[in-house]
C-alpha cells in the first residue's frame, strides 16, 4: 500500500495481526497488496465507509478504546440499516506521532468491537497526519432483500430502536457529561442484530446520525412520502429524563450520533415488532405513521406541528 | 453515514452521481446507508485502502484533478498486484472548505481513471478536516488464483514492469519537475491489464510503492526467499535517462511512487512475458533472480554488492 511511515506501520500491522480474530472466509489477511475474501453464494454484499476527524467529529480528550469502537460502530450502524450481517473491515488511520499506548487502546476498542459482531480486520494503512479514522465495512444480506431508504408506504408506523437524544446531551454537557449519556455518546451499540431481524418485516430502515427528523427525512425522500412524528412519545433514556432540561425533545428530534435505527412498517406488524423488542431486549417504540406528501411534520402533546425544528432539518 | 458538512455533502453526492458510470452489479448506489452490490460468482475479492495526506503523500500545490487520479491508482495498483479486475470503491474526502471548482476538477481526475478501469464509485463521505483522501477499492478474482506476495521460487526470474525511479527523480526536482517526470508521480498509471495477464504466469507479485528494493523485500520475506538485483538491468524512462543525474540508481532502486509491478516468474516463463509486454505495449524487463536466502543483494555493473542501498529497506 503507501509507503510506511518508518518503521511504525510494519510495527502497528503486526500489532493488529497478532489480535484480529480469523474468519474462514478470509482466504489472505492483513500484509499482501490487498486481502482477499470468499463472498457467500446467493449473496449480496452492503457496504459502506465513515471518517472520523478530530475536532470535527470527536473531541480531542476523547479516549482512545472509544475512538476505535466507535470509528467502527458507526460504520456498523449503516450495516444495520440496511440488514446486513457484518463481515470485513478495513481501518485507515492518520495518527500526528507514533504513541504505542494510544493506539494499542485504540485497537482494543476496535477489536473489542469487532470481536463482539464478528467482523474481521482484513487491511488498511496508517499514515502521518492529523488524527482521522475512516472505515469501510462490508457486509452479507440475502440476494434482493436488503432494507432500503426506499420502501416506506403510506400508513407504515415509524419506529424507532432505544433511546434518542443522548449523545446529543452529552455534547451540550461537553466537558463533563454524565457518565451514561457521555457512554452513548462516545460507545454507540449498533443495531446490528435488529437490523437482521427487520429483514421481511420492515419496508425502509435508516440509521439515526445525523438526527431522526432527518433521516426520516432521508427515508421519505427516497420513499416519496411524508411522516408524521409524535414528540411526545420519543423514546428518552433515564438519563436523559433525569435532565431538568427545555432542550430535551430538541436532542430527541434533531440531534445526531444517537446511532438507533428508525424503521417503517405496516401496522399488521405491530405485534412481531413488540416480540421482536422484547427477545431482543431492546425498546422498539412507534412514534409516527408514514402520511401523503412530502414533509416530515413533528406534532407536540397538542398536536400541533412543533416549531423547535430546525428548518433545514425537516424540509426537503 | 456521518452528518453533513452543512448542505456541503449532499451537494457533492448529487455532483458524484450524475457522473458516475454505472455497472450492472451495482444493486444499491450512491445514496443509501450502504451500497449494495452483487458479486459475481466463482469469484472472490481483493480489497485494499489507502490514504493520501496532504504535506505527507502529496504537496499542497498538487492539481486537483492529479490527485482525484492518484488517490484512485494507488489502490488500482494495489489490486493490479493481485491479478485482480476492479470492480467498485469508495470515498473519503476531508476537506478543509467547501471550493466547487476544486472539488469538479478532483472528481473529474478520480472518474476518469474510474471509467478508463470499469470501477464504479458506489459510496463514501465527505468531511470537514485537513485534506485528506481514502479510498478502498475492490476487485475480483477467479477463485484461488489471485497473485500473492507469497510464492516466489528459488531460481525464479524477478521481473519488473515500465520504467523505475522517475517519481522520485521528479520528486528530487520539486517544484520544478520536468513535465514527463511530473507525470509520473502525479499521475500513475496503475498497471491492471499486466495484473490480470499474470495470472497463471508468475508465482508471486508487489506493485512497487514503497521502492523496488523494499518491495521485492516484501516479496522474498513473503516467500521465504532472497534475490538479486542486477542494478545495470533496471529500467529508465527517457526523461530520467536524460538527467545527468549521479542519484538515478538510487531512484530507480528505492525510490517510491512508481507503481509498477515487480512479479517473479520461472524461466520458462520467458518467452511468454516478453511477448506479453509486446502485446500490452508496455516494457517488461528481468532485472534478477530469486536464491537461497533472506537478503535482497543489489550488485553493481562490476557484480559486487551496491554500497548504496539504505540498509533498512534491503535487508530484513
Amino acid at each position: 500500500m503507501i509507503p510506511p511511515t518508518g518503521s511504525g506501520e510494519f510495527d502497528l500491522i503486526a500489532r493488529i495481526r497478532a489480535r484480529v480474530r480469523d474468519r474462514g472466509d478470509v482466504v489472505v489477511g492483513i500484509g499482501d497488496d490487498a486481502a482477499v475474501l470468499q463472498p457467500p453464494p446467493g449473496q449480496q454484499l452492503a457496504i459502506t465507509t465513515d471518517t472520523l476527524n478530530v475536532d470535527v467529529h470527536f473531541f480531542a480528550q476523547t479516549r482512545a478504546y472509544d475512538l476505535g469502537w466507535k470509528a467502527l460502530a458507526v460504520n456498523l450502524s449503516d450495516l444495520a440499516a440496511m440488514g446486513a450481517e457484518p463481515a470485513w473491515c478495513t481501518l485507515s488511520l492518520s495518527l500526528p506521532a507514533s504513541d504505542p499506548a494510544w493506539l494499542d487502546e485504540f485497537l482494543q476498542g476496535f477489536l473489542d468491537l469487532a470481536n463482539e459482531q464478528r467482523i474481521a480486520l482484513v487491511g488498511g494503512d496508517t499514515t502521518r497526519g492529523p488524527l482521522s479514522i475512516a472505515v469501510t465495512a462490508i457486509g452479507c444480506v440475502d440476494a434482493g432483500r436488503a432494507l432500503r431508504r426506499a420502501g416506506a408506504c403510506v400508513d407504515d408506523d415509524v419506529w424507532v430502536s432505544g433511546a434518542l437524544g443522548d449523545a446529543a446531551a452529552a455534547l451540550a454537557q461537553w466537558p463533563t457529561p454524565r457518565d451514561a449519556l457521555r457512554r452513548r455518546l462516545d460507545r454507540p451499540q449498533p443495531r446490528v442484530a435488529l437490523g437482521r431481524r427487520l429483514l421481511g418485516l420492515a419496508h425502509s430502515a435508516a440509521d439515526v446520525s445525523d438526527g431522526l427528523l432527518a433521516d426520516l427525512g432521508h427515508i421519505c425522500r427516497a420513499s416519496g412520502v411524508g411522516a408524521e412524528i409524535w414528540l411526545p412519545t420519543l423514546p428518552a433514556s433515564d438519563a436523559l429524563l433525569a435532565l431538568d432540561a427545555a432542550d430535551r425533545v430538541v436532542w430527541q428530534a434533531t440531534g445526531g450520533d444517537d446511532y438507533e435505527l428508525c424503521f417503517t412498517a405496516a401496522a399488521s406488524q405491530r405485534d412481531a415488532i413488540v416480540r421482536l423488542g422484547e427477545e431482543l431486549d431492546l425498546g422498539l417504540t412507534r412514534i409516527g405513521r408514514i402520511v401523503l406528501g412530502h414533509e416530515v411534520t413533528a406534532l407536540d402533546a397538542s398536536g400541533q406541528p412543533w416549531q423547535g425544528a430546525r428548518q433545514g432539518y425537516v424540509h426537503f
